[in-house]
């Protein structure tokens, strides 16, 4: 039997959309996270693949499929990386990227995953879904690995030209999500500075810095941290820029290969390096697979009317099945109400 | 023979004055690092100590500096980590950074060396020496490892709120301390964004960029580029405002660290483990050594108008020794007059 190509929506099972032709491996490791995430969970809740039937379909059969709570809606065309974000979706309105989004924004679906451009999927989301009541630009949080763990930083690359309660409110926003979806006790939120003081900084941070003092009670905001600080694990949510934070981000994630090379030279320089290399082999991947965020399943924009989750073009179907699970999750602990509820006690 | 408290300055031979005071372990390290500096080049130029005599000499003594080219000036109080940079320079006119950087000032030196308070010695620079014709806002260069060698990132947290011109400014001065100081040839001048496309980035940027473009004669300028090009060595100049070049450098600064607990923890796995990363004690430290700029020798403030080397509080004697070549090779290179031409020739 054909799967049908509307979306039923009258019972209470969470269903998650997912942009079956975002990466740059899709529909296959869309289809097979969407797979792997529904038998982790005995079919939990439902996925609702959007994107060309044919191919779906083809990808389904070589899946054991049968039993999982998938449907698909067809979308003909794909929003690609070369696309400029916003005019993507008024040039490409029957994408996998605006069929999508527009099923969530008619609530025919509880959450959108993506790993298409991420530009145009914040774009989709902001235009189409909107932003929740009191968030005044919606932001992207990247986890950065740490030693104590994973520090969240806010914005990473949503927003440029911040103002300074802007800033403010991807605090909010990161604190929520850090002690609701990754289980941390009063998070603690730091702002990204050249230097501890509060003298310190643009005028944007400093302007920042007093709106966090100012509304002491919204957040655990433990001041003023520095670039040095984030690796150390001093705060759980780091609050920045997102020109800084998408510059941040990109940097960390080239680090590894960075190192790879170094190694590499290393070991050309003879039979006994090469061999200390390749005992080291695994223990390197681990250490350096910290930096890769997808491993993480993917990002949230946060702040949207919605629930939306951006992941890696080049996303496996482990990562993209991490992502289905986050956005569930998401639904589920109403991380949106939670938002909207602390930004309303603080106006 | 007590060495006079005033310079002579007759000759033709370049004078560099060093802090002696500003360091972690001052005088000690400059005291060592001047008399290496000296002994590396048979003399060939002349070195002021500035700071308190009688801890000087005592170095001095413990030092085999009979014969060297060094004198010392006196100056009885220090600036230091914790003082306020520019109220310090009104508070403590009698400290090693102030009396030094009078020196400069009146040309009874040529350049100034000091590993104090970077603020601090940001604000002497500028106030005491002022800016080359033409320049804004003075930078701090600092090089940052890459895949082909070494990148500047100007600015590296002299300037918050730079102004697009700044940024030009930056690149035109760091494009020329790389081509005369690094020895790159006709040096890639990139502009640090969050895409490469001409429409990315905050508003500072994308006028920036136009700047670049306009006057396309200033530098080799390649156009945007991202945090990921960074350590890939796409540039050897990378542009941007002092409040992202602070962040990143710091960040980089604490990559080392963070895989060092990382290996630590492998490590801590078990016998083997153990013996595998002794073995590899010494190839990791040549390897995170790069992220570590006081190897350098210190980093230029380029705009001032004199010559200012800034390092480390925790430099080493050797490193101190690097920054003093490197401050009379900028004199000898005349870099400030190459600034000052190319940017009168923009006008």
């Amino acid at each position: 039997m054909q799967p049908p190509n509307v979306v039923d929506h009258s019972s209470d099972r969470i269903r998650i959309a997912v942009d079956a032709m975002g990466g740059d491996f899709a529909p296959a490791n869309e289809v097979q996270g969407a797979g792997n995430a529904l038998k982790r969970t005995n079919n939990r809740f439902d996925v609702v693949l959007v994107g060309d039937r044919t191919a779906i379909e083809k990808e389904l059969a070589s899946l054991d499929a049968a039993g999982l709570s998938i449907s698909i809606v067809h979308a003909p065309t794909v929003v690609t990386m070369h696309d400029s974000p916003v005019a993507a979706l008024k040039q490409k309105p029957d994408s996998s990227l605006v069929v999508g989004m527009t099923l969530h924004k008619e609530r025919k679906v509880d959450a959108f995953v993506s790993t298409s451009n991420t530009g145009a999927v914040t774009a989709a989301s902001t235009l189409l879904l909107g932003r929740i009541p009191g968030v005044s630009r919606p932001t992207i949080g990247t986890l950065f690995p740490s030693d104590t763990g994973y520090a969240l930083i806010a914005d990473a690359g949503a927003v440029t030209d911040s103002k300074p309660h802007f800033l403010f409110e991807f605090g909010v926003m990161g604190s929520i999500f850090s002690e609701y979806i990754l289980g941390k006790k009063n998070p603690r939120v730091g702002l990204l500075n050249v230097g501890e003081e509060e003298s310190k900084g643009d005028e944007r941070t400093k302007e920042a810095y007093k709106l966090f003092i100012q509304r002491a009670d919204a957040v655990n905001f433990i001041g003023n941290i520095e670039g040095r600080d984030i690796l150390k694990g001093k705060a759980d949510v780091v609050v920045c820029d997102g020109f800084l934070g998408n510059v941040l981000l990109k940097f960390g994630e080239s680090v590894p290969s960075f190192l790879k090379a170094k190694f590499k030279a290393y070991a050309d320089r003879g039979i006994y390096q090469k061999l200390l290399m390749a005992l080291l082999r695994n223990p390197l991947r681990k250490i350096f697979k910290d930096f890769d965020y997808q491993e993480y399943g993917g990002v949230p924009l946060l702040g949207v009317n919605g629930v939306t989750i951006i992941g890696h073009g080049r996303s496996t179907p482990k990562a993209i099945a991490n992502m289905i699970l986050r956005a569930e999750e998401m639904v589920q602990k109403k991380i949106n109400t939670h938002i909207e509820n602390t930004l309303r006690e603080l106006q």
